[in-house]
């Protein structure tokens, strides 16, 4: 931490600071220029967070210099993360395909969205029983309905399967079916529901806030892993911008930003953040010529009938080409793509 | 809602609209222009918007005309509401103000801000016992104890108590507690809390979140409504931009927009939007100016010790001018000061 | 200056900091900290920004701590400054009305436009004759005629001009009929334009690009202050946001940060930034409440055949009630309306 | 052209629509709803734009259907173009590598950067003589000498060059010397200067504003077109949105959304949009792979003693694995790298 003195500032009021920094058990630094003086803190900047220097006289700023998350920080764990779903991986040296539909409708969509996944190199299947939606006259999921459908499913594809969970409550029957757990866009501060499914026993996908910054994106994994659950998966899903021509921005940058930052694996999701078919091949492209660990893409078997989300589904036509990009581009970055049931190595 | 056809779309692609839209129940209007064709659909919106348009062949954009809210629209409503809070009215004709503490912290503490707070005309105490943080290693809150704290300072001030849920399972004990419950910034599109506060029986602050545009805003108003709970205030807290001057931008233009489109009381946060000190008088001007229903102010007798968002909160020797502020500018839009306990009408 | 070092620098990239600072005339401050080193520079900034810091082995952070403006900065010049436009100040005692229509279109409209500005509270006629147009299909004003015609008009009524500047080699003939020059927002980093009206010889008034920081949109005052003309007056017409309600989202709270880092009076253009006409009154009342110097609002006599932002223009009904709001807010703030010809003081 | 009436339109009200748009030469389809009443327009929507319709009683909102950009539009053009820069394509088939210094400094610094990007397969020179800054105390370019120094280089190395220009009365100079005229990103609304290039016989490189939507940046390039010159190359380089990590936010999408607008080849800067030297190669292949039609890159012989953004150049090393990227990637999506001088075809 670094604290910058109003010009004004007078010797009194930098010895102020020195001692309650002391006080506190830290250490000062003081530097006097010509015009301002510097004080650099060293020690525990959790609690010189606790003290309002920001508010003492004097102070014209306060710099925060240290990351302020730890545990899902690289700097302490330079090594970057593979996590394992039901024996899948997503990590530094493969691209994992995930698949499947926004919703889960019926058994049969479900399952023909799978074959089509599993056809074009997915490991893992997709897919939603509880649904977040803007609109409380919208389709809201099919809930444990929508969770048995994906169990059968997994059942005859021996697909492991990734669902959203919206309500800290559901939790327990989520992970009960899951292979892994979903937060959502909107919940990526939710913190009651960070905390419960840092205590789920199962990996979790935390999707980037459309509003949040990748640091706060860092700490809303750091709350999950606080609870002792480091099998988190970050996915940079589009930010909102002032552009109005597709649905969100994919911030393709944050995919190297944060892998800079942070040993968790990152992936992206195309299909939400363009928000257009169209877009979703020459974005998944991209994110994996940047260096994604991971694409979760939707497709639906006719997606004129979904009842989400269905005009960024990918449908039978685009499949071989996702599925002979996927084989394509990860070797060029040093990777391979995930093998997986029906998938091969 | 209207369908704009692409310029190559045959007339049997749009014959084909035609039909689904009828087989919907819903009726069909085609405009065939030089270049495009337009067609009209008058019926259920919610129904039209499963039926996968977009997707369709020949399908160019779909504009969506009515507004998707209903409850709160003052389409239907054009009286604006007034919400009583345990008999402090929030509505058209008065300027109501809430102020305290950002979080409970003491009784002393929480007694000292409110009696700060009622000197300068304000009727309603806030004050938070369950804080969403952006760290897990910041002040989470004093939980119930901080609830029994405020609701000693009811009893001895006579002020309603306004105070933060972020937890579905939270909120019996909650509502146990406080006149009025709010849903903060980042829990506004937190589905499940907003229907558990919307059949807790107790009136709803609702803050826009940081990245949500009044659109969504409204929605997520709709979700509490459709709970049976219409005792909603919309509360603006600053939006969230490239400009970094500001904690948040404060989009005051919200206040008359939002208060055109829905019957719901529109109040400002003008301490957590600027993020600093001596923003909060210029601010609380204008959003009086421009014509808000009420204010939602942090106070603290000792801000430098505060352990949450001391920088922004209002000190002793601001009050005096607040008070002056909230007792002139009313009269210039056509209200007046809440009255309440201390509070001369 | 502040220079952080990575955790890894050693004591040799320290020192090579060190040694490039001092070669360059400054001072180097060393603070090793148990997990840092932090250097704070004293000296000529400009000349340390030259020296690639950020790119140098173990250096993680450059952090500037001292304002990068000088001639408009406050920290110089702590008080406020009152432009002076053909004798009708703009400063910190004054509420100084400027109005016309967007664009100067016959001298008929130019002049009943005029007339209802005075009628208003007006001390200042604004009108386009060169007008920036996002589409080359869109009319672009009238050029020198329409100059003519508001120099006719002040002839008529007393009152001096405000008018758009956009192509350099136009300054020296809009500076010999115009009182003030206006540069818009698509221009503000338009440095040849600043340069040019730098050397005019009459007082500019310079909107905020609608993307552009607060610092940023110092900088370009400090473009033209460099050229001799500090008769600056900074006006806010609203930012670029995801909020699509609105053309642009107000940021009202520029209006005291941009008082607090400037000595330069400081406007606001409530008419562009809400885009309905709606939206004039309390928005011109909300930049009165906060503190602005003035306000630039657009009046025409028939809107609905204006060939310029018609929408947004006030009519005869609604003058009346912003000549009360210019006259009523001001006093509330320590202000009065400021005279002009035509207009009581 | 679509105009929504407002539910408590009189059926005089449409009418009156109806005939404002027949006697401007249009035809106008009313179909009446149950609460609502649509009017499609069809004819000369620049006509139309000129009726004021949106202040016309009885109108809540007006749509507009077709492109507002017309030469630079793929709907009259479906064939993407290829602009040919000195006899280097730049098109559909193609990756063409501009690259070069971010501002000429010296002969000898501009010679090693061209011969650097020589090696890493660029056919084309880019090298800033006038350097349009944010504060006027850095260093703005060395004007026509920086246009000498370029040419010397082209001569030795055969390298066409590719430079900015500022101001509407630098565009003679400029196009004298060089073979593409870049226009900024502060300058995309600089109508006079895009009318200035418009006429200068040369291809013009036009970068998206750092704030503007992808339709704007397409009217932005119709200025150019409207002046007789289509040799328009468009430059993403990222927006401007509240993610601070990144200099700006590179836009990936934008790239195949205006591919599917207009004919002209869009290219991609990664180095500005990033602005830090390690995400220039992921965001290189990154924009490869989405399909981009080039890439413009900032290498510097020595970036630590760059006078201009030294810390987004690459480096000698970085270029072996620029050069591998450039030859590896465009197969994949149907391109090659294009040949030029010391380039292999």
């Amino acid at each position: 931490m670094v604290i910058v003195m109003a010009p004004e500032a007078s010797a009194d009021e930098v010895e102020a600071i020195v001692s309650i920094v002391e006080s506190a058990g830290g250490e000062a630094f003081v530097s006097r220029g010509v015009s301002r003086t510097i004080i650099g803190l060293v020690g525990d900047i959790d609690r010189f967070q606790t003290l309002g220097l920001r508010g003492k006289p004097g102070v014209a700023e306060v710099l925060r210099v240290s990351v302020p998350f730890k545990l899902v920080s690289r700097e302490n764990h330079p090594t970057r993360s593979v996590v394992s779903v039901a024996g899948v991986p997503i990590g530094p040296d493969t691209l994992t395909l995930i698949a499947g539909p926004c919703a889960v409708e019926t058994p049969q969509q479900t399952l023909a969205a799978a074959r089509m996944a599993q056809q074009a190199g997915a490991s893992l299947l997709r897919g939603g029983a509880y649904k977040p939606r803007t609109s409380p006259y919208a389709f809201q999921g099919l809930g444990e309905d929508g969770l048995r459908i994906l169990a059968d499913v997994r059942e005859t594809t021996g697909m492991p399967i990734v669902t959203e969970v919206v309500d800290p409550n559901d939790v327990p029957v989520v992970a009960r079916y899951a292979d892994m757990l979903q937060v959502g866009t909107r919940n990526m501060q939710n913190f009651a529901l960070l905390q419960a499914v840092g205590g789920c026993g199962k990996p979790v996908m935390l999707k980037r806030g459309m509003n949040a910054t990748i640091e706060e994106w860092l700490m809303a994994a750091e709350y999950i892993a606080q609870r002792g659950n480091l099998d988190i998966v970050l996915c940079e899903r589009g930010i909102r911008t002032f552009e109005k021509a597709t649905r969100n921005t994919l911030d393709i940058s944050a995919v190297p930003v944060a892998q800079g930052l942070t040993h968790l694996p990152v992936i992206v999701d195309p299909s939400h953040s363009g928000g257009r078919r169209e877009l979703v091949l020459p974005l998944s492209r991209a994110a994996m010529a940047v260096g994604a660990d991971g694409l979760i893409i939707d497709v639906h078997p006719a997606p004129e009938q979904a009842l989400c989300d269905g005009p960024q589904a990918l449908v039978a036509d685009d499949l071989a080409e996702l599925g002979r990009a996927v084989r394509e581009f990860p070797p060029l970055v040093g990777r391979h793509l995930a093998a997986g049931a029906g998938v091969p190595a």
